[in-house]
């Protein structure tokens, strides 16, 4: 794939484009490959630093049974399959970036602007946002928020950082557990101490990774304790203790130095909802013949849209990027008509997916 | 996959199911696996001999591109994977058969007869008919077909029945040409003589079997034919001769014992058009978000289905199978709810799958 524009980086002019579309989950990874062989090269935005939303975020290891010939794989190998699927179309991905604005611009195209700045002039849009933007769950702890960055993260970007501290992680998922054991054990970053904190003593990370847990516990690696938080302690402006309430209701503090809160990540609709498009119960409204909003040249697939009948999976996702590819061609080339065409089959598509065609037709 | 009812067993009692699938292409087999998750067992019906319609018949060794998730497979490929999918659910095979009536009984079922006998009475029916029933293309010469089954025929049923005789194969298309170098080469099934009669110089079999044929050819263990049938001479009841129009327009003979011809086959609606379903072009009416055709119960649903913006690819049967199968459970169990769970997380699922729950949700 085409390498990302770099977060932060706005060029003077915008990057115009036939086709933008917003999220590298899998049905807008799919879309790419769908433009492509209507001819229709794409620039694709996501939130998150990398591709394949949901399927990378919530269950990149997590086995799928239910997309149609592949009997089983897991979340992160989907995604693999689908960057391999169409590499041929080598789209330019933007990640780490929020589309914020869209607004249709004079000559009918949609002027859209990121959150690190990136601008483009669209012909056609697709909102492929999934269930929205993954943010993480903060804490809710009234002034907690102002240590963000400092002591308190929702997120590792340098985990160097954290070597050779007093940690308390809190959650109880594979995030969580899997933190605590990289920095009970990690050679190189190991952490003065860790504190896995979690309201109930149950686990849900992948089996392997509780058993370990068990173990170190056991030996005194690491520590659990089950609590929540209700409060801090500072010295100066430093972070110095949590408060917590015990299983059995009653209270206790906690020394640490920084605290990791992996409680999940939670969607937000976010800057989608001031788009003017018409919503229903915060998803999108589309005609299931286009999948097509109520503005004209703005598509909206996957989890994201509705339309009666509409179930969120991923297979169905596949079957509405398709027809919407279909109907985004009159928006790029008016003069085009728009064909059915065989990818076993035809010349044309085999010249697009840059593959030989086997025998004369 | 349970065994197949063998052809012509007509059962005394017919078979109770909730679900008939007509049609065992990529489609009808996924909604196998569709109703197999919401817990409904499903018996199939096909005309063909095997599994996989168009995939399997027209297909078979070409690339296939656009399913998603799988970046390349031939039509054969998927079908094997759809196969593997589906095993689970182990449906019951009615192959080389069509199903020939469908009506409704007192109790709200459908009583439904294949052309070899088997019937059902079904709960729910899903026409997965694809562009019909695949019938052999017939020779157009006036009074050759009172010889189909003695000396013409346009499937190889017992190939061991050609061995030793002057054939003549007529078509140039993979089933030609492969069956010409089986009856020239074949150790066991090898042909008396071996000509391969097509109407021009040029064959759209795979590459590898028009080279082998050209090599045959030059050694002489069979021989090309240009030119078309026009007409045919009997000594008695018995065919003797092939009368020809040659490429340049003249006209000449050919003697033979059986004849083979490989012209393609032709889909056909057939009795589909009788049960009273409503049709547009050939096509069977639906509501794209539940599937159903204008007779409730009755669903149809990849290439033999319509509805607005309707395309017709793979991908998209995948998600009208999906759909329908949903929209079936009222009729199986009027009680039960209708739950969007997913394969990555339901233990429900799991279970229907036969695969264990990796972690306590």
């Amino acid at each position: 794939m085409t390498p990302s524009s770099p977060p932060g980086a706005a060029p003077l002019t915008p990057i115009e484009t036939d086709a933008l579309i917003v999220g590298a989950g899998p049905v807008g990874l799919f879309l790419v490959f769908e433009l492509g062989l209507q001819d229709i090269r794409a620039h694709v935005v996501d939130a998150l630093l990398h591709v394949g939303g949901q399927c990378a975020e919530l269950y990149a290891d997590k086995p799928i049974y239910d997309i149609p010939g592949v009997p089983v794989c897991t979340g992160h190998e989907l995604v693999e399959r689908l960057q391999q699927q169409i590499a041929p179309f080598s789209p330019t991905l933007h990640l780490g970036q929020e589309l914020r604005s869209l607004a249709r611009t004079a000559d009918g195209r949609f002027d859209c602007e990121t959150s690190t700045g990136t601008r483009f002039l669209a012909r056609t849009v697709f909102v492929a946002g999934g269930v929205g933007s993954f943010q993480p769950k903060t804490l809710r702890v009234a002034g907690i928020e102002r240590l963000a960055g400092r002591q308190l993260f929702y997120r590792v970007r340098d985990a160097a950082a954290f070597a050779g501290r007093h940690l308390v992680i809190a959650g109880g998922g594979d995030s969580a557990v899997d933190w605590a054991l990289h920095f009970a054990t990690d050679v190189a970053q190991r952490a003065a101490s860790v504190t896995l904190l979690h309201r109930r003593d149950e686990f849900r990370a992948a089996p392997a990774q509780v058993r370990r847990l068990a173990e170190l516990r056991a030996a005194g690696t690491l520590r659990v304790v089950i609590g929540q938080i209700t409060g801090f302690e500072t010295e100066g402006e430093t972070l110095a203790r949590l408060q917590l309430m015990t299983a059995d209701g009653g209270s206790d503090t906690l020394a640490l130095e920084h605290l990791l809160v992996f409680h999940g990540l939670s969607p937000r609709l976010g800057p989608i909802a001031d788009w003017g498009l018409e919503l229903e119960h915060k998803l999108v409204t589309v005609n299931p013949a286009t999948f097509e909003t109520s503005v004209p040249g703005v598509f909206a697939v996957g989890d994201i849209c509705h339309y009666p009948g509409k179930r969120k999976l991923i297979l169905c996702g596949f079957h509405e990027a398709t027809l919407a590819a279909f109907a985004a061609v009159p928006y790029v080339d008016a003069e085009r008509r728009v064909l059915l065409q065989y990818t076993t089959s035809s010349p044309q598509l085999h010249r697009l997916l840059g593959v030989t065609t086997p025998s004369p037709d």
